[in-house]
């Protein structure tokens, strides 16, 4: 059923540059020293981020045009990074046989983890799907390479890991760009990381991060998975917030 | 200067549930099922993602409401976590002599990694401003609890940097929104885990992931730092893109 869309007052600005609708600009200005967001820009981010879901069973199958993942790619490689190293790669796989590979291999991680529960976690957990990896069609894999950006990078002495979060930092940006097109993502982690290494050919030094299924989705579900299949629940934002002091 | 806004079609959607602006509803179905998304919905994002800067330098430590600082937490707690074990929790740190003595240990990393370098790296160096703990008056310190959701976290038997890299997604979520506000974050990584630890008496299981400067700035660069410093240079997109196989 088609969704009828709201009047907007905007044209269309999937390839415009600024200004984005709910960013006024002062033209007379440098460009990011003016710009001010809205109280739109704010409820169209928290829409977005709200609607993101881990998507499983919602795939359609239908490909994605190269464009869109040009997009998605994109998003992903604006991300913060520590010391501006921008240490990912993408690997965007699309071969029916590698997918099918992956899938196995991740088949037998599920089985693995089903038979180190018990009684009524391992009910529960039997019928949640867990990847949707042939039924996306696509993965996109985020790899970190440590040797980017040279052997000082900048902020990484202290704290070795941040080159890794720089990684993720680029797939959460790649996921709620996904979610603002109206598709899917699914990140997968029943994987052995040297499986995916062999399958895809990486070098020695660069390690998987994700498995992103991405694709277009009959729907999002409202509630997460491992909620509706009763996993387990949201945690309250107030037990996670400290003030000074733990 | 007063920025003039360009008229728009919505009213204030900052306390709105659905719908966004841009994204259309049809009332007759379940929310999830039929909200789609817009090219409008895309632009903002893309604009918010690319507006993002690591701020170091341009906070103006003028305080924050506790309803913005709330809207930051709820975002961050909205992020996607490995089998939905939200193992997230947020320090929000505001006393001055926190503030000044993480400030004071930041220093004296800063101070390390400088010595480490030599000729030019140094003198490029010398000059970045790497922290704004001080100014921005506001740390929120996100960090890691793998007790979280119990002893076998769905998808963390195979990778279990996952349950780490789900805190790095809400941060992602908090620095994007953070845009949305027009506030400036910056990520220290100048730090040593311990010494944070001990500073805010974090439980011992319980790791420090990032510290988040938050706060007004003058203005958010147009160009990251370290490439207006000469110290790197963006990396085009299709040097880090693969397909199929590395």
């Amino acid at each position: 059923m088609p969704v009828p869309r709201p009047p907007i007052a905007y044209t269309a600005y999937r390839n415009a540059t600024f200004p984005y609708p709910g960013v006024a600009a002062d033209p007379h200005a440098p460009l990011a020293t003016v710009v001010r967001m809205t109280d739109e820009t704010c409820a169209v981010l928290r829409g977005i981020i709200e609607r993101r879901r881990d998507v499983r069973a919602e795939f359609t199958g239908d490909p994605l045009d190269d464009a869109v993942i040009r997009d998605l790619l994109t998003a992903a490689h604006a991300a913060p990074s520590v010391g501006n190293s921008q240490p990912w790669d993408f690997v965007v796989v699309r071969d029916p046989d590698l997918l099918s590979s992956f899938a196995n291999h991740v088949d037998e991680c599920r089985q693995a983890y089903a038979d180190s529960l018990t009684g009524e976690r391992r009910d529960t957990f039997n019928p949640i799907k867990i990847e949707g990896i042939r039924e996306s069609g696509l993965g996109i894999v985020a790899t970190y390479d440590p040797t980017r950006s040279g052997p000082n990078v900048l902020g990484r002495h202290t704290i070795d890991d941040a080159g890794v979060f720089s990684v993720v930092c680029a797939v959460q940006n790649l996921w709620l760009t996904a979610t603002a097109h109206d598709l899917g993502v699914g990140w997968v982690s029943f994987y052995r990381e040297n499986f995916l290494t062999d399958l895809l050919g990486l070098p020695e030094h660069i390690r998987p991060v994700a498995w992103l299924c991405v694709g277009r989705v009959s729907k999002l579900q409202e509630t997460p998975d491992l909620i509706r299949f009763g996993w387990n629940d949201r945690v309250p934002l107030d037990q996670v917030v400290h003030h000074d002091r733990w």
